[in-house]
Parts: structure tokens; sequence; C-alpha cells
């Protein structure tokens, strides 16, 4: 029932990633004939074993707090990764709400009847199994184990060594309501040992291993995507732009830009960076400088905005490729709306990008060219958000460009197949 | 206008391949401005050139067959390198077609208003920048750059070094109807030096070419594989069943089996090996056996089958891993839909795979559990195709699970952007 143990004296490290991957596989063939209800049953059920089992989670978690000052964590790290009852309701609640979607797998996409009489679906089903490596908050555990179910996919989940004991206590609950459901219990494993080959023994398997899913650091991610030898979803740094055009409303400029920047300064959607149109940079560069400063955020520009505001402080061309996650941002004044798209093409990390402007001209060029996973008009970057989407829950924010593009969840962990029915057609 | 030529005094391969891949960069980002009528008119221009410069063609064309032998090409490896007046006409009208096509650009898969008054569209865009690397035949080098410009996408073309005459003098055709639509020349490139390293370079170029393609033998897909730093569509190989069940009609079960067998047996398509149920066994493989021996079919099957028919060759593990793209056949006796089902999602490869039956329930278990791109109740698996299904040109059939499955053609040679237009909305 639990994942299993590695038993050093039998079991190398790499059979021991050769198993949970391939026992990993096998129970992905098995969650295909699963039903949407006893996949929902399975999160109902989950959700209440997780509060009924609070002080067991609560138990672990405080080992895993207690020894976070060896790992070098922050008090914010610290924060992030303690739980009490309320935030174990929250993720038991989180379950409950994945219950509710409807189920992806089977969805036909589309269908016809061929000329032959063939009649043609396309069907979506699982991709099979994702390996989700991911860092610190016990929460996503418990998310993303839910998300690769709900969408029928098994998952191995390797989250950071600062959680470990809050993780395996939830994997064990989630495990533990899985057989009465007809779910194999290797649908969830978390992979035991801290060593960190495993992760690549693992990103080697690609014969048992569909999707690699990093979620953390840029390092993280790099090496993620260097090792593996199956497609990576990657969630890289959002470096968004907010641009105000000629024509904005200065007004709604100022109460976007501030809201981008902002609302919550360490996320991948918050605004890196502002570009205004020389016509109205007189006008709006001294109020949005007010308006950020007085948020703590220290503003860098090029001359030009130097020109206009001396104190603001000097941006390199560094600066505009940064995702500062914190109170900075970079501002350059364009001439055009072209200049801005260009600038965010080449500067910017296709995340979020948005148009202030009340001109269907610059609107129209800005939401066609510029190359990002979303592209806003008079809002702010802060909406791209599987939630804000009607989307649901999400596994991550996919800044590629193929398969899974923005907000990636139950619909982003599928595929399809070409379902084909005759009476006996041949060519 | 044409292709930019190395200048090895000057540039380096590495260099040149990169220069090609800005230069592709560059284009896509053009192209992404360039309307659905200027891409149909492109083609219909370029089909009225190529017909206008048969002769030129057909010169540059004899110069690649009289050196076909240098390569050590087989008469029918010369064959399928040969054009003439009729095939030119062929290639001419691919592209006409293609002009007929709904343009997958700017497609809005859904949308939705949210609660917060955001308006909120997934419009279907580009992906890019298109590297194929493909062997052989001249009239591919027509078809894929009039597919990767149809849906948006620059091409970087590297075709085989034995049609390289030929397909240099269609891609120059190409571009000399570029401009006058609005298109950059760029946006068709052929790779102009036989340096194998060359494909390495650009493998390496993930910074401006978004999706690697490579069509062709094994070796060359698992190169591409290996050295790619983009994301890869992969045709591998087609090693495609037909599993005659228990309730099959035994006529029409031989009609399918010949059919996928035989109509070309050098194709992904054809099938690879026959899985039959014990309980027909009896009365359907001898049959089989002399259907497919009077098409010159060598049937190499398990203890059972050759319990049944003594005449029928051995078959090892081997086989029922092979594609053979040719006369044999592998075959083995199943006692049910499960181990069909089991059999084939560990020995196929995951392309086509047909049941013969009239049970519902082993049809519903058979296309819902066999794990394939594409999976056929009573009819043949030479079915599989991007023309069959009704989806126009295909660059390949992915035997992926990842962004594309199955015939891979201009919707699968896109992604979406999400278009976001609010009216100053924050969070």
């Amino acid at each position: 029932m639990s994942t299993p143990t590695i038993e050093t004296s039998k079991e190398t490290l790499a059979e021991y990633c050769q198993r949970l991957a391939s026992d990993a596989a096998q129970a992905a063939r098995q969650l295909r004939s699963v039903p949407g209800t006893a996949k929902n049953a399975w999160l109902l059920d989950s959700a209440r074993a997780l509060r009924d089992s609070s002080e067991d989670i609560l138990d672990a978690n405080r080992e895993d707090v207690r020894r976070a000052p060896e790992f070098g964590l922050t008090s914010a790290q610290i924060d992030r990764l303690s739980l009490n009852n309320a935030r174990i309701g929250d993720i038991a609640k989180s379950l409950e709400q994945l219950a509710a979607w409807p189920d992806p797998v089977g969805e036909v996409i589309d269908g016809s009847v061929r000329p032959t009489g063939l009649r043609l679906q396309r069907v979506r089903v699982p991709l099979g199994v994702v390996f989700f490596v991911y860092e610190s908050r016990p929460n996503v555990t418990a998310d993303a184990a839910g998300i690769c179910i709900k969408s029928g996919n098994a998952v191995i989940l390797r989250g950071g060594k600062e959680a470990h004991q809050s993780s395996t206590r939830i994997v064990q609950i989630l495990q533990s309501t899985a057989a009465a459901h007809g779910i194999p219990a290797q649908a969830v494993q978390l992979v035991e040992t801290p060593d960190r080959e495993a992760v690549g023994h693992l990103l080697a398997l690609h014969q048992w291993i569909d999707v690699a899913i990093p979620r953390g650091g840029e390092g993280l991610i790099r090496r993620v995507v260097a090792e593996a030898t199956m497609p990576v979803i990657k969630h890289f740094t959002g470096n968004c732009h907010v641009y105000v055009d000629a024509d904005a409303d200065l007004d709604m400029a100022e109460r976007l830009t501030v809201n981008s920047k902002c609302q919550r300064m360490g996320v991948c959607n918050a605004a890196e960076s502002l570009l205004v149109h020389a016509d109205i940079a007189q006008a709006f560069l001294p109020r949005i400088y007010q308006a950020l400063s007085s948020h703590g955020v220290e503003l860098r520009g090029d001359t030009a905005v130097r020109q206009i505001v001396p104190e603001c402080h000097v941006a390199t061309d560094e600066d505009y490729y940064a995702e500062y996650l914190g109170p900075t941002i970079s501002v350059k004044v364009v001439r055009s709306v072209e200049e801005a798209i260009q600038h965010i093409n080449h500067y910017g990390s296709h995340h979020t990008d948005a148009i202030v402007t009340d001109s269907v001209q610059a609107a129209d060029a800005f939401l066609a060219q510029v190359d990002s996973a979303a592209v806003m008009l008079n809002a702010s970057t802060r909406f791209h958000d599987g939630g804000e989407f009607g989307l649901g829950a999400e596994i991550g924010i996919s800044t590629d460009k193929f398969h899974a593009r923005g907000p990636c969840g139950l619909r982003e962990l599928t595929t399809y197949k070409y379902v084909v029915r005759g009476n006996g057609q041949i060519r």
C-alpha cells in the first residue's frame, strides 16, 4: 500500500527508480479504466482522511519545521512550510473542489463520418505517468496528486527534502484511500530517498514516464530540462510587461501598472518592466514614479526616463531581462507600439504582457504580435492564472509553446487518440 | 531572395547555421501578420511557377539521378527520386489543394466572459520556426514548405543529399514567388551544405527554432532526438496489429488482415503482426495462411500457431517487436482480448492497431485500453492517414503523445495563446 522502501542491501538506487517508474506505468494502465465517479469519490475520501489525520500530519510537519534551520531556510520559507489545522483544511478543500470539475478523460474533442463510412472521433486520454519535481510547500503534494489522478495519470512526486516528513504522511493518506475506489496505490508515489541522483535516474526512464514537470527555481528547471529524456513542461521566468500606449487612459494605466507590479510581488505574473510611449511619457512618468515609489518599488530607467524623472535609477541591459520577484521595476520609453512589441519579444519571457490603450489599432497589433502565453488589453497581468481563467486547479503555468501554454491544468495533462469505427472498410 | 551561401573564408559552419536560424525566426515574426489570402495566393503562384519551371527542375533532377549511384541508391530509391512532368504536376497540385484549406491561424478554439468582465479567448497561433529533416524524395520539399507557411511557420529544410539539386531548384522557385505576397524569402530556407554537422548545429539553436521534425529512417530520428534542444515531433516505427477476436466475422477478418498487410507493404500503417483469439484459431489460421501466402507474405508464428499451421515459420520475441515494412508478418494466438491488449501495449509502437469483432464488450475494451495514436474497429489499419481522416496534408504521423498524436498537419503545427480583453480590471 505504501511507497516501496529502498532496501539498500538488495536494491541499488537505479533499480529502486526503475521499480518506481515501472510500477507507475502499470498503475497508469489500470487508471485508464477507472471511471470519473471513482476518481471523485477518492478525492472526497482523501479530503476527509486528511482532515481526520491532521494531528498525524502536524506531527510530521513539526519534525520538518524542527529540521528547517539545518537546510538553511529563511523565516519566510519556514512560514510557507508550516502547516496548521486551517492550512490542512485548505488542502482538503482543494481536493473537494477538484472532485467537482468535469472529468477531462473521454471528452470527444471532435469527430466526423468519413465518405468511406468510417466514424472518426478524437478522444481525450491521459498522458500516462507524470514525474513532478517541486520545491518546498507540502500543500503542493496533495494538489499535484489530485490533479494527476483526476486527469487519469499516475504521478511520481519528488518534493523538497525540507517538507519530506509532511509529504510522506500526506502521500500515505492518499494511498490508503485508493484501493477502495479501484485506484492502484502506485498511482501516487513519493520518491523516498533524498539522494539527488534519484532525479537523474528517473529522468532517464522515458519508457515509463511520459512527461516531467519541474516547479521551482531556475536551477531546478534547467537541470530537469538538461537531463530529461521525456518531454518537459517548463515554467520558466515571468518577465511580464505593462506597455502604456500613447492613447492610454492614464488613470487606468496607473491603476493597472500598480496592480500588476504590487498586488503580489513574488509571483510569476507580476509585472517586472514598464514601457511608456514617448508621447505621454512627460505626463505619465512622474505620476507612476510617485505611485510605485509609495509602494516601496525602485524604478530603473533608460536615459529618456531619467530626463523626465532624474531621481530614477539607471537601468542596464540586464535589468530589461530581469525577473525581480520583488520591489524593483525596469522602465523604458518607446516611440511606437511596434518598438514595444519588439522589446517584449526580445527581452520578455513569453509569459504575460499587457497593453493599456484606447486605440483599436494599437491593441490589435499588440495582441497579435506579442508572442506570449497570455496577452492582455486594459487588464492587470495578475489575471493570468488557471483559477481566474476559469480553468480550475493548475500544476503550473507553462512558458513553453509546445503541448501546453499558460495555465497547465486537467486538460493539459491529457493527450488524445483517434478512435475509428467501421464495418469492414478496406483501402 | 535565395538562401544565403556559406562564404567559407568569412563564416564558419556554426555561424552559417546561426544566421539561417535567426533569419528564420525574424521571418516567422513577419509571417504572423501575413493574412490567409496572401499565403493562399503564394501557394497558387508557386504551383504555377513550379509548372512553368519544370524544364529547370527536370535538369536539376537529372543531375541528382546521375549522381545517385555514387550515394549507393537502389533502383527503387532512384525511381522515387526521379521527377517527370506528371510528378511536378502532382507537386504543384498539392500546393493548390493546400490553398483550399481553411487557415488554422487565428481560430478561436474556445472563449468565455469571466465574472470579472474579462473577455477570454484561446486563439490558435503558429509555433514559429520548424526545422524539418528528411530523406530523399523531392516532392517532400515543396509539401513541407507549403504546410509550414500555410500554418504561419518559417521552415528550415534539410533534405537528403541525394535530392539536393532538385530541392535547391524547388526552394528557389518557392522563394521567388514570396515577396509579391508579403512573405519573407527567409520563411523557406534550405540548408545548403551537405555537411552532417550542420544538423547538430541547428539542433542546438532552441532560441530560434521551436520544433524539430525528423522524417526518415530510425537512425535519423534517433540522432535528432538525441541532439535536439527543442521539442521534437517524432514519427517512429509503425508496428501495427490486427487482432481477430473470438466474435469476429472471419470473412471480414480475412479481408481486413490482407488489406492491412498487403495493400502497401512499405508504409508505416501497414500491419506487421496478427493476433488471433484461441477460440477461432483453428478456423481462421489456415485460411489467413493461404490468403497471405498467396500475396507472397511469410508468416512467423508461436507454438500455438504452428500446431494449427505447421508450415508457418517460427517467430522469435524480436519478431513481435519488428516493423518489417515488407512481406513478413508475425502471428500469435491469444486467449482473450485482454491478452491482445497487453501484447499490443508491450510490443507495439503506439501507431495503429485494429480489432475485428462483433462484440461490443471486446470492442470497447480494445478501443479504450490500447494506447495507440489510432485504434480501429472493423477497419483496415491503412486508413490511419491525414487524407483519409479528412485532415488535409500532413508532415508526418506522430507516434508521440505530446502536442501532436497521429497525423501531423496544419493544426498540429500551431499552438495557442490566451487573449484577454478588459476595461481596467485589477485584482
